[in-house]
């Protein structure tokens, strides 16, 4: 049990605002449409009020945090591209040069760029926050991910991380990962924590053939064997099997609910760490947001377990926040619906007179 | 058989460019990403390409069509509001109350609401398309819900107003709709055009219990029976069962796609328009695009027939062009990917050496 470090964050979640989200709801209601005809929208619209304690609550400043860092079990060739990679698409955030700065500047979401622990040395990289945490973890194969002290490091840095974007003012946050490897890592924490069988959450990951996944499940297999970690102690699995990047998103994840601020996740990395939180604690699921059904087939358990259903069907697999800040439209699109449209006696449109 | 029609209008559907969509594809395998990583927005980026035969095609100037009529089978009591509810939201439209005013705000895209057939003197209210082919349709129970001539005229219409579109430049063109019973149009067409009983494609509607479900789909029955449309004539099924508000989108739909701009579909009401458009030429599916899966049980049968695919899982059910707006933030990511984002080369970055 890692006590220290969660007698050290001693975060608290707090609850939805609920005589808000009926205030919001009753609104909703006597916009001009049909009761309910907006959907998930209209849902999203209530649970943001909830979140923020806000009837018209918004999501004007929005960031998305990218978290990277390297596996160590990629020396088990468990990946179609060197783990060279994660530094050279560091870079390549830094220069704007991704599918996320694209997407991000699409929506108007600040990138904030984090160093958590890739096997390279960034120096004075301008851009980057660097929290390197180590370079890389170690292969979770032949001893454990990383040291408890690292885990604590790492879940703090996220968390402080969050909290000083909240003092520069944010709305909404979404977070975006990484790291050459991180698929496995992903698929190893979700079999444990949801009780499967690594073929069944371990997919293709950037690319490989399904000889390559059944070699990448099977690595996962003996790894959860030799190290043992303890399904009911969620710091435990990160600990043993997680990343740098994810314990950062954990971190990132209990401030921002802690402090009232929703939380975007992206795809099966990123819901890897809200699996990690939503099991410490299961309230943390009312400030989460799935926006989008991965093509990782490890990610429809993860989203299943935690309880959230994904807004966006494009079979995306990249990563980096791609989906997260695409569905951050819809969330803006619901926080509009709320505070823009006319009300029925505003407009002077006859409600339905027939069930 | 609407001969006349079809010699009048004389529309070419053309086909994609292939050769230019093999530029796109290569280009979007050269990004800074595991090829085909980002799924469908890669596919759509790709048809975009074809569509309007560039390697970097746009999306900037964005329009919807907001097609409203009234339909003279509410007589029979199938909708939740009351007819007048159709010339209501109409103004509230033009003073931007409506949903889709808000949604549309946030995409940029310009709202052009046309009075298909609305029953109700507008005069000469400022903001509104004034195309009225009729007050109405007939009650498709007792009558063709048209005449022939008004087929024509309807279809024309929206033909016209796509051309001047075009002209004044446009680069994506939604579609939506506003009429109180068109749900039933859209029901009665989609029964005859995919060969279902009408209870499989007949929804709730704007709320309405399962009884009146019942009751609804037994009118369509009834209609069908009465009218005798042949299923394997798109117009004739169009003239006897459908609204002047579906016609004019059949009209814009085959405009856009012979002048080489992609179409983004709603939800029921304007994928019946679609599915007409689909009978009339299959080959105009390679122009639509599906942007929600509606709550409408009908939806899901119309775009298995044409092959399209729903981008969004929103539970929406409200029509106007919502989910069509909300999707064009999509197409717009896809373009920007594709202009936008670096190169391996470009990046530095390592390709993939393992399959």
């Amino acid at each position: 049990m890692n006590n220290i470090l969660q007698h050290q964050l001693n975060y608290h979640i707090p609850s939805l605002d609920e005589s808000v989200m009926a205030v919001a709801q009753q609104r909703l209601d006597h916009l001009t449409k049909p009761q309910g005809s907006l959907g998930r929208l209209e849902e999203i619209a209530c649970r943001l009020a909830g979140i923020q304690r806000k009837v018209l609550p918004q999501v004007a400043r929005k960031t998305v945090f990218v978290m990277a860092a390297d596996h160590g079990v990629t020396e088990e060739k468990i990946s179609a591209y060197p783990k060279e990679v994660t530094a050279q698409m560091v870079l390549n955030f830094l220069r704007g040069g991704a599918a996320i700065n694209v997407l991000a500047k699409q929506v108007g979401a600040k990138v904030i760029v984090v160093d958590m622990g890739v096997d390279y040395d960034f120096e004075n990289q301008k851009g980057l926050t660097h929290a390197k945490v180590a370079p890389g973890t170690k292969n979770f194969l032949k001893e454990p991910a990383m040291m408890s002290e690292q885990l604590n490091q790492a879940i703090q840095t996220g968390w402080n991380l969050m909290g000083e974007e909240i003092e520069r003012g944010v709305d909404l946050v979404a977070i975006g990962d990484m790291g050459i490897g991180n698929t496995t890592a992903a698929s190893a924490l979700t079999a444990v924590l949801c009780n499967r069988d690594p073929l069944e959450v371990t997919g293709h990951g950037t690319g490989i053939g399904e000889d390559a996944r059944f070699h990448k499940a099977n690595v996962i297999r003996r790894a959860i064997a030799a190290r043992q970690p303890d399904p009911n102690d969620p710091l435990d699995v990160l600990q043993k099997l997680g990343g740098f990047e994810i314990a950062g998103m954990v971190g990132v994840i209990l401030r921002a609910a802690q402090e009232r601020v929703p939380v975007v996740l992206d795809g099966f990395i990123t819901s890897a760490a809200g699996l990690v939180a939503y099991c410490l604690e299961p309230k943390l699921k009312d400030f989460l947001f799935a926006s989008h059904l991965s093509v990782e087939r490890g990610h429809q358990v993860q989203v299943e377990k935690m309880g959230i259903i994904p807004l966006l069907n494009l079979g995306l697999r990249l990563g980096e926040g791609t989906g997260a800040v695409l569905a951050m439209h819809l969330l803006e699109a619901s926080c509009r619906i709320l505070s823009e449209m006319a009300t029925f006696e505003q407009a002077g449109v006859s409600s339905a007179d027939l069930e």
